[in-house]
């Protein structure tokens, strides 16, 4: 960009040209969204098919968008798992198309019956399922996320507007000829799935404003400084989370073995994602016999145990918590460790600490359990189970476009069942109302 | 209030004051709402019945309250309509006595599994009813709000914040202290239901910033300027309809008889509720055998008319529809009425015009209906019935506490369910993911 150009895009007229330009995407999206809302299952589903079909066939184009990608972040000396992030290659092209095979193959939402009843005046009404509108997409460096979100969107009868992390822009810009290409080889209107044509930021407000009323929910797909914007700026709901500050919690009776292999598994299998434990509370009544193998088996699995003064004592190797340990989002191979006593303060560790995403209680007293599920307020709670389950995939919801923490509507896995509305059908012969 | 009071509430000693004070409410409505989650339903009914029997104990207080408010209005020279909202009498307290009664009968819908399914390693996932949290409801004039959403939200579990409009702050408060004795009676905590103690329009700016955090969504319950304040300010989710413009189109071929009764009523029944209808639209193929009669039916019933040409040309008693009267919401005897030119212009004009309320379309055409049903995009959608339906009572939803229009969430009658959010319980015997 020459200072000319820089300097005419800080200037106000090119902020009203921005908000025109989104404003233009907004109201062809709507239009769109009019159309997708009464579109047969099999008209999208071919739709899908086709933008498979059209990312194998177009991988060099891919791959070569990328690659301009690519040589960008390394002149900018970006980090080694940005860039991977960032990378495409013939395997993940391969897997994005399979992935829109995948939600085709999902059923359709739209049309469902979700309630039916009569009533007494001989009134028969029905809630039925309706596509929400349309939905702004606002993402970072992984190119995936064209494909995942369009395909979802698409999906469930949403018309979509995605806007890319700069880093990311020549790969999702091919990425998303393909989904057009596929929108209209099946006769759909190619702005069921735009992207936003321009990487200032000033375009990301817009769209957080609602562009005019045409967006109705916007998903922040990316790190917490994009969903924390995202969450304070948004005039139109939001489906996300902020953190994913998940707690495992083993409470007396346990079998340990369990315990270990759940501990392990829910901090260790994968350390990046939302689900991944951050805080392991253990009961004092397990202080004796769980506390040392648990942490033990934490730091053969590679992960750097902070500990209370309890755990400092069970293993030489355990550093000290800090205040600021517990209900951090480590995201890595470190876990803070605490004794607890007793199921009350567990839930008011997590009460003050966690972030209502996912929660897990390790414990062979069912009462224990029923009562750890009635009062943790938290989207996912499991009994002896991973909290690493917490993905729509392992839900059997198929695809997922993220996680909400929020009380309305999506929370938990935001699949394409989430992705609707609805609206009331009432059928009568006549009825007025006395 | 002195000349010196008026200065101080002006003052930013007095917002900073006013939002402590209501930092407070929240904190402690959050704390009931912790208590209300794992309340069972017989302990929230027995509050219930005992705040129906307080209302009834204390009548005398509710009516001298009341008088204040009334000789205040009186005094400030208010208009009639506005008085009648505003009072109390034996029979209106009856009445929301045993409107407590009826919110204690409905199901609870708290702790409901909505949808379970068992995955194929053996994890059994539950989507089940939670509450809400945390509802703030902001209203005008009728005193009586203060039962209702009192009730309703405490049926589902909530804790709430009610702002009366301050012209019924008297009687708020006594139908309040009847709530609260009913609460401590059951031994629930007073703060479930609690009223803002200040008439400071600033503590309404507070509520719909959310409190800290603690409130999970606004209810506005009044007309459409406030309703449009809150829909604009909040910064939290809102459940509400700005207007309802509803639509009737009379499609041929329709009975004329079933068509005069529907029409007839949805307008007339009561005029001034969001169910009644604003404008009537008439297939062309309808203008020679339908037209006349359903206006002559509407100039009968007392309602004025207002036409296009052929509406004009039917009868002299019609008047010129002008630009402004289509998607005019008149809550009053008078219709906008227009001639279209089949289904595709009547949805294209209800998409134009209408709020995305109730519309309803009369005809004996099935696949017209059904057409009718898939495009147009309200809450609620009305096959050969009159729109005044558009109503929870009506639905067989028990109280409600408004209609919304919005696409999250609650969408049409929010009754008890619809103040309610869900959480998973997954179980399992100790599965961890590969």
């Amino acid at each position: 960009m020459t200072a000319e150009v820089k300097d005419f895009v800080r200037s106000d007229r090119a902020q009203d040209d921005i908000a025109a330009l989104m404003l233009g995407l907004g109201e062809r999206a709507r239009v769109a969204a009019g159309v997708l809302a009464v579109t047969p299952s099999a008209r999208k589903d071919e739709a899908l098919a086709a933008m498979a079909a059209a990312l194998r066939a177009r991988s060099d184009d891919l791959l070569a968008a990328n690659r301009r990608d690519m040589e960008a972040a390394e002149e900018n000396g970006t980090a080694g798992a940005f860039l991977d992030r960032l990378k495409l290659d013939p395997a993940r092209i391969e897997a994005m198309a399979r992935g829109v095979e995948d939600i085709a193959a999902l059923a359709d939402p739209v049309g469902t019956v979700i309630a039916e009843w009569d009533r007494p005046n001989g009134l028969h009404i029905e809630r039925v399922r309706t596509p929400l509108g349309v939905i702004g997409v606002v993402f970072e460096s992984r190119p995936n996320v064209t494909a995942d979100a369009g395909a979802l969107c698409l999906k469930a009868g949403n018309a979509v507007i995605l806007r890319p992390g700069s880093e990311s822009t020549h790969s999702s810009r091919a990425i998303h000829a393909c989904l057009v290409e596929g929108l209209e080889s099946a006769g759909l209107p190619g702005d069921a799935i735009q992207i936003v044509p321009t990487t200032e930021r000033a375009a990301v407000g817009e769209m957080l404003r609602g562009l005019g009323g045409t967006i109705d929910v916007i998903v922040p797909r990316g790190g917490r400084s994009l969903v924390e914007r995202v969450q304070s700026e948004a005039r139109v709901p939001v489906f996300a989370h902020l953190e994913g500050i998940c707690h495992i919690y083993v409470h007396a009776p346990a079998d340990l073995e369990m315990a270990k292999a759940i501990v392990v598994n829910a901090k260790m299998r994968r350390t990046g994602i939302c689900g991944a434990a951050e805080t392991l509370l253990i009961d004092t009544a397990l202080a004796d016999s769980h506390l040392k193998p648990l942490v033990t088996a934490l730091l053969e699995a590679g992960c750097e145990v902070r500990g209370d003064e309890a755990t400092l004592a069970a293993d030489s190797r355990v550093k000290p918590a800090f205040a600021g340990d517990y209900g951090k989002e480590f995201l890595d191979a470190v876990i803070a460790v605490k004794v607890v006593d007793g199921l009350e303060a567990a839930i008011g560790h997590i009460d003050a600490y966690g972030s209502h995403h996912t929660e897990a209680i390790v414990t062979d007293d069912e009462a224990a359990a029923a009562e750890f599920f009635a009062r943790v307020d938290s989207a996912i709670l499991l009994h002896n189970a991973s909290t690493q389950f917490a993905d729509g995939g392992e839900f059997g919801m198929g695809a997922e476009i993220g996680i909400a923490t929020g009380r309305m509507h999506a929370r938990g896995p935001v699949g394409v069942e989430q992705l609707t509305s609805f609206k009331y059908r009432v059928r009568g012969s006549g009825q007025t109302r006395p």
